[in-house]
């Protein structure tokens, strides 16, 4: 199966698409996508839609992980966040594939044990997880890992519910 | 000039399109779009996406002016309108329209007179510029419209703007 996880931003936008095959794990792409701050919005947009699109058609993911955003304090950002989330749900849906979303708690709880858990910390599970030399950077392409790391732990309790109804 | 205002919106999308000629002003095309609540969140996006682009493609704008969003007391639906915000401004400059943003404040103090005008206010002042038997319902068709108006009392502005520099 391959998971695609999907941090969501404007500035930088993290993926990581992840393999299992039983128990095994490997990352297949991991990364960001950028679009110049330099650019109006609606060009950045567009920019990232074209990007999240090629994504999706050269990797072919089964599932797509998207983090659940909340407000934070800098509204500036958390709209602009809110703005890629959208394309990035209604790509994946558009391309047929199941999307899911995890908010950072489940995300960060799941890969590390606790909620609370720094960037640095995730970063350093994610590297160990998927046998990488170093801790994946910056820190939105370990976060898209994480979240494809969380979809696959979750991935059998939820194909046991669906089973039940 | 054809101008597409849009009042983004999961559950209801306002759209109007107004086309100007001189002082002359006409809708061509007025009404919303709906994405069913009992669909998954992915499920809605993809599809306001594809009815936005059937939209753009159909009645081929020069200028789309979609609502500037700021965070509302509703923080589930705010969020869920900068995702469809961000589909609009993303379909808009792919499509090679020029794409402008104006807040709520502005539309109601170009289009009625006064910044903190009601939705029938809105409603009225609308039906007034476009001749229309009777005031656009529901309202987000109405706060489309005004958009539409409110860049069409800007354009002259705008194009002198860019003259000068």
């Amino acid at each position: 199966m391959f998971v695609l996880g999907i941090d969501p931003g404007l500035s930088r936008c993290g993926y990581a698409c992840i393999e299992s095959s039983g128990r095994q794990v490997r990352a297949v792409a991991l990364g960001v996508l950028t679009t110049p701050p330099s650019d109006p919005l609606p060009t950045r947009l567009a920019e990232l839609r074209h990007e999240l699109a090629g994504l999706i058609a050269e990797l072919r993911p089964h599932v797509v992980a998207v983090e659940h955003v909340f407000f934070q304090v800098n509204v500036r950002t958390a709209m602009s966040v809110g703005q890629a989330s959208g394309l990035a749900l209604a790509e994946a849906a558009a391309a047929g594939c199941e999307v899911v979303q995890y908010t950072p708690n489940q995300v960060k709880e799941t890969v590390t044990g606790w909620g609370g858990a720094g960037k640095e910390q995730v970063q350093r599970m994610v590297q160990a997880r998927l046998g990488l030399a170093a801790p994946p950077k910056p820190a939105d392409a370990a976060d898209a890992a994480a979240l494809a790391l969380c979809h696959l732990a979750f991935a059998p309790l939820r194909a046991r519910l669906r089973a039940a109804t």
